[in-house]
């Protein structure tokens, strides 16, 4: 699918242009960094979905340091789309935590936390899906795949980013048919429980500020200090996350 | 050892007793809860280290939702200690994000979410220790084992504490005889390039906020919600990150 079908396809669903803009922009992103799970294939994926094509994301409260977001029915990149043009729009003093309630599907979250990145600021994002992944010893699914992505700046060249699931597989692979559903467990293998662990830690905590509804949470920080280039020194050429 | 045993050797060291209480305290209560390389075998392992008994953490700076921290060569327990009782001596409205330059070793971080969670906070924690961790794919180690500690109260019993180190082993296995130097990598085996991406990206945090030298930051939000009796209920007796 090209960007052009895909904005076709999109302004069809009765996306105003805006939002399709953010969307491919997202999707397109996506695949250029190779997590194509969260590319332009998403489009069919959105056609298939029941979601209120003019919906908007609303700032439900805003202090120094710390916003209350709700999806309020739009597609969860919207919300997360309009949070960080408000973090680059009024970059925190020292701290900002966001917490986004009913925020789904948020995406490849390592793209949100680049943009950040990119501008100087450190961020720190995870969101919840649905719940996919058991305790390695058994039971029922209990936490999503609850990706953890933190990204740190570089004054002098491209940020660090990591952007980590906590599945073994995606559930984009299994629904493409390039893993079985059996396969989308934590990661691990013997230390599954570790995988399993972080995913309840960042589903509760998600859970804890953001609501039962699935939600995300953003921390931003300013930075004291630029770590990356000694690391990259350091590595001698060992790939890092987020290196392309 | 006993805890008569560790304080008398810890007032050898030159400690005051009021140091001595806060180590003792958290070597008893991790041996308490199975965390024994962090027990009260540390003991004699703080006897071979070179460090400035009459240290003490200093506050450097305050704000309404941030605080910078100096461990100013006192152990890294006792600054966590301290920052821990100011936050419960003064909680956060809604957020607080503490940094702790020089703050090294740090023992184990659940212990310290747990204090905060008790009091109905949720907390995240990480800290830094010696590169130990190389890229699955070889090079010079390049993070520490990283701990991430998340703690999620609970109004009506125990909060949930997830404590993962981004290791496949514990470099206090290592010293104990009880895995080869080289088990100490990251875990997840084919996905070990997972727990080496989360152990590089809170390595980095860590020195973007605090500096070169082994630090910690800790977040510190007051929760909106408590979603820890539904999700024990639907695990309907699989055993959660922290329990017994």
């Amino acid at each position: 699918m090209t960007e052009a079908d895909a904005e076709r396809r999109l302004l069809a669903l009765g996306l105003v242009p805006a939002d399709v803009r953010v969307l491919v922009e997202h999707f397109a992103e996506a695949d250029r960094r190779g997590k194509s799970s969260h590319g332009l294939v998403r489009v069919e994926w959105l056609e298939r979905q029941a979601f209120d094509p003019r919906a908007s994301p609303r700032l439900l409260a805003a202090g120094p340091c710390h916003e209350r977001w709700d999806g309020a029915g739009a597609l969860g990149y919207l919300t997360l789309a309009a949070v960080c043009r408000g973090v680059l729009d009024d970059p925190p003093a020292h701290v900002r935590l966001v917490v986004a309630e009913r925020c789904f599907p948020t995406g490849s979250l390592g793209l949100w936390v680049r943009r950040l990145a990119e501008a100087g600021l450190l961020a720190l994002l995870t969101a919840t899906s649905p719940r996919r992944l058991a305790h390695p010893d058994g039971g029922p699914p209990l936490t999503g795949t609850n990706p953890l992505a933190i990204a740190i700046p570089s004054a002098g060249g491209d940020p660090i980013v990591v952007d980590v699931s906590m599945g073994a597989v995606t559930h984009g692979d299994v629904l493409a048919g390039r893993a079985r559903p059996d396969e989308l467990v934590p990661f691990g293998g013997p230390h599954a429980h570790k995988a399993f662990a972080l995913a309840v830690g960042l589903e509760l905590l998600v859970a804890a500020l953001a609501g039962l509804e699935h939600g995300a949470v953003l921390l931003v920080v300013r930075p004291e200090h630029d770590p990356v280039p000694a690391l990259r020194e350091f590595a001698a050429g060992v790939r890092l996350p987020g290196d392309a």
